[in-house]
């Protein structure tokens, strides 16, 4: 695995000391490494597919996603919103799990069928038991049991956010008594993503995206948005400006 | 469901106040609640397997156990060595993990293939990622990250046991890194049940068990023992003085 700017593994250095991952202006990869982005899709708007759109396309096609099934999304940002739409075009009736009132329009409009405020006791009691499968992106700390809850008998949620804190209100008993399934998902692999890329192209899938250039004062910007979770719902650096360097070294 | 002895459901409830549950001369059941018992099953040896032996026959036969497949079974208690003998029969390969160096030699007669002793850091570190499922039947504290080390990449850890204690140290990075699952099971539903009694007469499996009479004395010492794990692997309480009373009613 190689990861993005700022690794520093050996293997991966720059001259000059840094890894410029992803930011290349110039890569070698061995082609069975390489991703075909069929060219109808917007080059900027797919670019997060590969982490956004793979991460919750792989625990979907994993455990079976089909017409009628329902999924919950828990937290809608940049991985939940692909989850909606990937579910969604995957047939499954989705329900979106938020804290906000104010992501319910939007929410339906990416292909939701419910949103439920999870802050609102009346909202939540009527969505438990209710879910085949939940794909729970919340990176920040919250309890996982409350969202169990929402899973049928012989349910599974998936988690793809790491939450700081370990799972303190989560015993034992919480799984075995209605025979629940946890467990945690990681991007996914080469031939699942050129398959995510197909199904999404197929379906007229993309990111919601806010493009920057690639300057500092851009950078720093969307930053200090990120850790604000102000994004819809995704940063995208264009890095047209290195690509001329890039050239401009041959 | 109606529990064993001591419920306190009203239309369980004996004249008298009591639910005799399990414990009752007679009982009336729906034909399609029964379970038929293959007559060359010992029926003391075979009692315990419609709780200890569903309880891990349903789990793998869920998950799909199979030949070659390797199979861990942390606990050798009433439920564990339920576990090794039938993953050990479906064709598993069984590793089987206990604190106690003294259980080496009956796990390996029930049908393991290896032993680790969880207190000996290099034993545990040779198992390491090497499981496809782990069934764990412990009902004490434990550190459940210590057995999900044991998993394969994308491997699923079942428990079956209460402990009384949350997963302290169990964080979402923990599963998501590898891709684990960790899933609960409770018992299971009568078509598995009888499949297994099918399954435990086809290959001559019986629990192993200590009967006792149904007698305040005898059952006494036994709770005591229960209560210090001290019984090889299951008490059984003969029944034949109840059932004489059962038949004086008619």
């Amino acid at each position: 695995m190689h990861g993005t700017y700022g690794s520093n593994r050996a293997e991966e250095l720059h001259p000059g000391g840094y890894s410029m991952g992803g930011y290349s202006s110039d890569i070698v990869v061995d082609e069975n490494y390489t991703i075909k982005v069929p060219s109808k899709l917007n080059v900027a708007a797919a670019a997060p597919l590969l982490c956004a759109g793979i991460t919750c396309f792989s625990p979907f096609k994993n455990f079976g996603v089909t017409k009628g099934m329902k999924v919950g999304i828990a937290g809608l940002g940049g991985l939940g919103h692909m989850g909606v739409k990937i579910a969604a075009a995957m047939g499954a009736e989705v329900t979106v799990f938020t804290r906000q009132e104010s992501k319910r329009a939007t929410a339906l409009e990416m292909g939701a069928t419910n949103v439920v405020v999870t802050g609102d006791a009346d909202q939540l009691k009527s969505a438990a038991q209710s879910c085949d499968f939940i794909y729970n992106s919340i990176s920040a700390p919250h309890d996982i049991v409350m969202y169990l809850n929402l899973l049928k008998n012989r349910g599974t949620m998936c988690v793809v956010g790491a939450p700081p804190d370990p799972f303190t209100t989560l015993r034992s008993g919480t799984l075995l008594g209605r025979g629940l399934n946890l467990q945690g998902s990681l991007i996914g692999g080469i031939r699942q993503t050129q398959e995510m890329i197909d199904f999404c192209a197929e379906h007229d899938i993309l990111c919601e995206i806010e493009l920057i250039p690639a300057e500092a004062g851009a950078v720093d910007v969307a930053w200090d948005r990120t850790l604000k979770a102000d994004v819809k719902y995704r940063f995208v650096i264009d890095t047209a400006a290195t690509m001329v360097c890039g050239e401009a070294k041959e």
